[in-house]
Formats: structure tokens, C-alpha cells, sequence
């Protein structure tokens, strides 16, 4: 069971089990070498529709496959549960949980984390949603807060449990206030008969003057159309100052009274020690050369999230989406082998197949290329993709049947608190009750 | 949102929304009472099948219902998440972490937990499986040993990390050994190439001489002979002594490394503060008389697993099984509603409709009265039974597809550690990183 036992191949270590990390090891698949993935998860997470996770939709283990699972006839694949702490890029050894590891070549496919610029009170206070148990938190939070309305007996006391801002007008930002716009129309008054859906208030806020800032005017007009429509209040050019917990405060005044403030304003990649600090780019990226390598290093590559590759044609590197990961991972793969047979290496070049968005029930927006169109059509194919990208067949029928059953009923998903969240940082009195069961 | 407020219907408190609480509560649906039910979940948990979920067949949100979902039409009806710590039988009113209730009739359905017959040790050292999180918490437990197991240098290392002992071979340390031996014989080399499947071992032990004690003698022949050639090592007639989470040590001085005890071996009831004492009987249940009222009151009922109808024809009470919990319930809304009535009340009499176990694949027995089977076909009603047991059309749905897909591909459901677990009382040595994510 020795991980750096005599091979006569050389060792390729994957840091991180997600869209890029996959590509690598599959790349490497009957090659004569020897892949080992690192992950603090024995899973991959299909981080697309985390937000249907937070909202009770799907169940956390239909948007996650087992990574011995997927990878269980390749030969030359091994996997560990454990987190990388530092590289020594000299001894090429890295520093593990579970130990020293030596390795021929490295793949840092760490991916990215929340960013809360800094800010240690909406760190302390907001809730994220980056990982799947970041997810479940959310959502056995978002319910236990509906719970806690119920209990409360003046609206004035109810108000800020039932009041949801959304911080940051990405996909994610976008997705979740219209899932959450969804479930205060259609499900909350049937779960909560106590309840109208007017006591429920979604808020999505962001610095900038546009909702999915890197997507097309159109798509871009037609979101923020939907989800007003939808009765989410799209706040635009706000800054957030402050949040304690109680009230939200944003610059030039407005305050916003809430105990449901979801962060998702901003990401930074998740970098081990031991990486040059002047390999560091802004966002917490690590820098690369064209094929993915990390700068000054001759067998360490950075891919997805994680990576910036600064070229003249990228000068500020590619944009964090699944897609992006996927290619690089590919591209190293094969790098890798090239590098092993001597033979030369190509520039990466990243193929934008285009990006979808939902918004709600026959509601998303598509910009594929020069081909944009928004509406029921952008659904079906935001739909078609998102099934057709999950890993395992099994997943795959079990999303639909979901799919299916929310769009008939109106109410899919289950709304369980299977382990009371309980959020650090809270005041005494605040403290839910901590159990496990 | 005032619980207790003045309606003029009198109010039924159920405390438990488990196999019992429900049919109280469907009973009394369209009546002129006011229902209010508490559970410290908001979900109903198909207590059959927690075995596949601690094995990862299932995922648990398959087998829970939200309880608010399966009210949500019903108009008398509401639901809050509390736990009650007493009932005032003198004043009608119980204490509650939401606060006090006054109750007009209170049915208490509360069901049973884990009995340990006092041996702090083995609670504190071996895993119980009664409810969902305690299922999560055993698979991620049984995984996270496997993971451990791997990386370990020595076979004498690595074997207490995949020795599984469970201790009772009732339905559910049948069912679960099974469930294991099928995953050692199809699964383990799968998933952990490193791993043969003779680096596993499970061991199903009783102080009984027999498996399945209630059942018919053939059904439990044929139930040691499945598990042993599955691969199990039943051990009858032995009783355990102490448990230190390295050594389980049985009477007559046999000891079993092992890191993995599951204890099935008894249960007790969960009963409240305030019931008086000469009105507990063994296994801490509640005495009620033949319509399930608690002796020396008059409007508290106890059903299910947490009570002891103790009458001529039943001296012990009745067996801790669904159905008992089933029928009582749906006896105790009609009693209450001949109460309120001023109707006579009639004894409860209970319809025994045979007992199912399945043991693996094509593997069950059925004692359904005089009519006993073993083998496939009891497997067929098994799943049969189970399926439309199950609450929601979409959990039938996707458990019919995870056993299909198991069936096929002897290799079904996802094996994730979403969240480490963490026993509590290791020893700080042994403690795995504390992590929510």
C-alpha cells in the first residue's frame, strides 16, 4: 500500500477530483504511467447545479459521482482522501495528510473557493456555496430560518428570517435567486400553510450595473427581466458595506434587514504552499506558461480555477467555467506524455463553446457564439447540456425523473433538515441547538 | 402563529411524525379537531430500509418524506420541529423547545432508540443505525475505516479497519451484514483495487442460538444459511462483554479486532419527563390499556415501539414493528374521535401480517402466517412490499431504479463521505480532522 513505491513509470499526481483533474487522469488512461488523485472528497461534484442542492431540488448525491467509482477499470489509477498542505518543488515532494509524496510530474487542479475580499464579518456571517456540503449547510439553513419564522409572532420578527439576499449576479447568484424565487411562488405556502408567498422576499444585489456580467446584453437584459418578473428585487451598482448577521448595509445607506445573506460575489483560487510567491496572480491564481505550466518549474501544471495562464492573447487568463478546466485538463494530459516521449509540446488554446444560464421553469438564457436566444428553447438546451455533462448513467435518469416530477407537480424535491446547520460565529442566544442527529 | 391560540375544536397533540404519529394524523383528517404534530425532524424516515442507506444503496433522502409535504392538503393539520422534554399530565400542557403547549389529547408516538443495557463503553465505542443521521454516520464511518485501512503497511494494520462485527441478528444485523457481505463480494475489489475481498470479514453475532428470533424456525435456517454463504460468520449464543473500539471481548474469552461494531441488539423506548413511573414497564415503554391510553389518564395515548399494551391476551405487549405502530395509530384517531363524541371506544386488536427479511440478492425470507417461504420469491414480496410502502411516488420511483440498477450491475449506489464523521469519546490520537466540508 506504499504510494511512491518503485514503479518502473513515472508518478503523475492530480491535486483535486473535479471537471479538470478528470480530464488528466482519463488523458493518462493504458499510458505508461502511473496517476495518483488527491482529494479531500472521495467524490466529484458537479458544481452546476449546487444550487438546486441548496434549494431541496436534487439530493446532494445525484450531482456527485464517486471518483473510485468512475476511474474503477483504469489499472494505472489510484486515489487517496487527503488534503495537500505544501510543495516542495525542489525535492519534488509534496506535504499531505496523509503523508509525504513524491512525484515525477504535479497537476494542480485545486479549483477556486469563496472570495470574500477580506471581509471577516460576511465571511463570519454569510453563508457560501462552493461545495456540496457548503450547499447542504445553505440549504438546512435557508429551511431552519423558515422554521424559525413560524415561531416568531409579529411580522416584524419574522421579516429578516424570511428575507434573502443574494450577493454577486453571476450564474450562481442568478440561479439560486431564481430557485429560491421558485420555491416563495410555488412551495411556500403549501409547505408553510402559515405562510403567503408576499412574506418571502429575494433580493440579488451586485456592484456592477448588469446581472451575468460576462454574458451578452441580451442574455443579460432578458435575466434580469425574468427574474423581476419572477419577483426578485435585481439590486444594480451596490456595494455592500457591512453585514453583521442582522442587516445588511450597502454604500450611500441602504439597509436590508436579513438573516440569510448567500455570498457569491467573487472566488480566488485555493493555492498549497510552497508555489512562488511570484507565480501568484491576482485572484489567487497560479501563473502559467501556454501549455499550462507553472512558471519556473519544469513538471508542475495548473489547470481550471486554480490556474492563470497570462499569455498576450489571454492577458488576464481564461474565465473560471467548468469548460475551461475541462480543456486544460485534456491539454495536460496529453503535455504530459509528450514530455515523457520527448516529443514537442502545443499551446493550449481554449475552445468557447458558449454559455446557459437558467433563470426558472422554461426560463434561461444561451449565448452560444454569435448565436444567442433566450427563453423556453435556452431551457431545453440548458437542460439537455446539464444532463448530458452529469457523470453516471444512474444520476443522470435520477435528475430527470426530479426534473420531470418538479415541473409537473410544481413542488419537487424534498425539503429535509437532515443535520441542523449551525453557523460559527453566531451569538450565544443565536446558537441553534447542536446535535448531530 | 400561535399554537395553543382558542379554536373551537379541540387540539391533538402527536408528539413523533414516525409509522404511528402519521396514521393519527390522517385519521383525524377533515374532523372537527385541530391536529398539531412535532417531530425533532421535518421528515418521516422509512425506518425498513436505513440499512441501505448506511451501506450506500440509497441515498437517505430516498426513504424520508417531509412531513409538511404529506400534510400540505390537509386543512386541521400543522407541524413544528421541536423536541418535548415533559408532559404535565395534572395541567395538559408539555414542554417543548419551541415553548409550552396545551394539549386537549396527546398521542405520544416517539418510538424507540438504541438500547444499550447500560454498558457505557460499547455506546460509546460502537455505532447504532435507529435513524437517518446515525445511518449517514455509519456509512461514512464503515468508508472513512475502509480509506483508513489502505493506508496501512501490515495486514495485522489494516484488519480491525475492514472486520465488521454487528452484535443482534434481528431484521436489521441481518439485513446490514448481508448488505455488507455483498459489498466485500461485489463491490470491494471494485472500488479499492488494492483490497481483495478476503481482506474483509463481517460477523453477525447473538446471545440468542438462533437469527431472526421472532420468525418461523425455517425462516431463520435458511437466513444463517444465505449470510454463511455469503460469506458471514455467524456467531449465535455468544454474548458480548465489553467493547473498547479495538476489541470486541465475548463471554467465554473470544475476542474480534475490530474498529467496526454496529449495535442492533436491543431497543428502548423514548419516553418524556412526567409519565409516571408505575407506568413503565421493561424496555422503558409506556403501559396503556387495550385502547392505547396510558394507565391513570384519560386523553394521553401511547403507540407504536414506546408503548406496552399490556392485557391477558398480550402480556408482553406488542412487537416493535411497523405495523403495530400502523394499526395502533389509525385505532387511536378513531378512539379520539369516539371520545370527543361521547361514542363507545373499542379494543385494539392486532392484525399480525407476517414478517419479510431479505438477506442479498434473491435472498428473503417471508413467514406470513401459516405460509412460510425462503428465496427468491420472498425476495420479490420483500421488495414488492417495501416499494409501496414507501411515502412519496417519486422515492418509490428512484429506489425502484437504484435496485435495478444494483441488480444488474452488482455494483449499484454511490459510496460518498459527504461529511466525515467524527465518533465521539475516541481518544484525541485518534480523532479524524474535524471538518463540516
Amino acid at each position: 500500500m506504499n504510494l511512491t513505491d518503485s514503479s518502473k513509470f513515472p508518478l503523475v499526481v492530480i491535486i483535486g477530483g473535479g471537471f479538470g483533474g478528470l480530464q488528466v487522469a482519463k488523458k493518462l488512461a493504458d499510458k505508461p504511467v502511473e496517476v495518483l488523485m488527491l482529494d479531500k472528497h472521495n467524490y466529484h461534484t458537479f458544481q452546476p447545479l449546487l444550487y438546486q442542492v441548496a434549494t431541496g431540488s436534487l439530493e446532494s448525491e445525484s450531482i456527485a459521482f464517486s471518483l473510485r467509482k468512475n476511474f474503477a477499470s483504469q489499472k494505472n489509477f489510484r486515489f487517496r482522501i487527503a488534503e495537500v498542505s505544501k510543495v516542495n518543488t525542489e525535492k519534488n515532494i509534496i506535504e499531505t495528510t496523509i503523508g509525504q509524496i513524491a512525484y515525477d510530474y504535479l497537476v494542480i487542479a485545486t479549483g477556486s473557493t469563496t472570495n470574500f475580499f477580506g471581509n471577516k464579518d460576511i465571511e463570519k456571517f454569510s453563508m457560501p456555496m462552493k461545495s456540496i456540503p457548503e450547499a447542504l449547510n445553505l440549504r438546512y439553513s435557508i429551511l431552519q430560518n423558515i422554521e424559525e419564522a413560524l415561531l416568531k409572532p409579529t411580522k416584524e420578527e419574522r421579516d429578516p428570517y424570511l428575507t434573502f439576499v443574494l450577493v454577486g449576479a453571476g450564474p450562481t447568484g442568478v440561479e439560486l435567486s431564481g430557485a429560491l424565487a421558485e420555491l416563495r411562488n410555488h412551495i411556500l405556502s403549501k409547505d408553510y400553510p402559515e405562510l403567503k408567498k408576499e412574506d418571502m422576499k429575494v433580493y440579488l444585489v451586485d456592484f456592477l450595473p448588469k446581472v451575468l456580467g460576462p454574458f451578452s446584453d441580451e442574455a443579460s437584459h432578458a435575466s434580469k427581466e425574468f427574474l423581476t418578473h419572477m419577483g426578485v428585487e435585481v439590486l444594480l451598482g451596490m456595494k455592500v458595506e457591512s453585514y453583521d448577521g442582522e442587516e445588511i448595509k450597502f454604500e450611500g445607506g441602504k439597509i436590508i434587514r436579513t438573516k440569510n445573506v448567500i455570498w457569491s460575489a467573487g472566488v480566488m483560487g485555493v493555492v498549497p504552499e510552497g508555489i512562488d510567491k511570484d507565480a501568484i496572480e491576482r485572484g489567487n491564481r497560479i501563473k502559467t506558461d501556454n501549455i499550462c505550466r507553472v512558471v519556473g518549474t519544469t513538471n508542475i501544471f495548473a489547470i481550471g480555477d486554480v490556474a492563470a495562464m497570462i499569455t498576450d492573447e489571454t492577458p488576464k487568463g481564461h474565465p473560471g467555467v467548468a469548460q475551461v478546466a475541462i480543456q486544460m485538463g485534456q491539454h495536460v494530459g496529453k503535455t504530459i506524455l509528450q514530455l515523457i516521449n520527448g516529443e514537442p509540446t502545443t499551446p493550449f488554446k481554449y475552445n468557447d463553446k458558449g454559455s446557459l444560464a437558467t433563470i426558472g421553469r422554461n426560463k434561461a438564457v444561451a449565448d452560444l457564439g454569435k448565436i444567442k436566444f433566450q427563453g423556453f428553447f435556452a431551457w431545453l438546451v440548458w437542460m439537455f447540456v446539464h444532463l448530458i455533462s452529469l457523470m453516471g448513467g444512474r444520476n443522470r435518469v435520477i435528475v430527470f425523473i426530479n426534473w420531470v416530477s418538479s415541473y409537473i407537480t410544481y413542488n419537487g424535491g424534498t425539503r429535509l433538515i437532515i443535520r441542523k446547520f449551525e453557523k460559527e460565529g453566531l451569538t450565544e442566544d443565536e446558537h441553534l441547538p447542536k446535535t448531530v442527529d
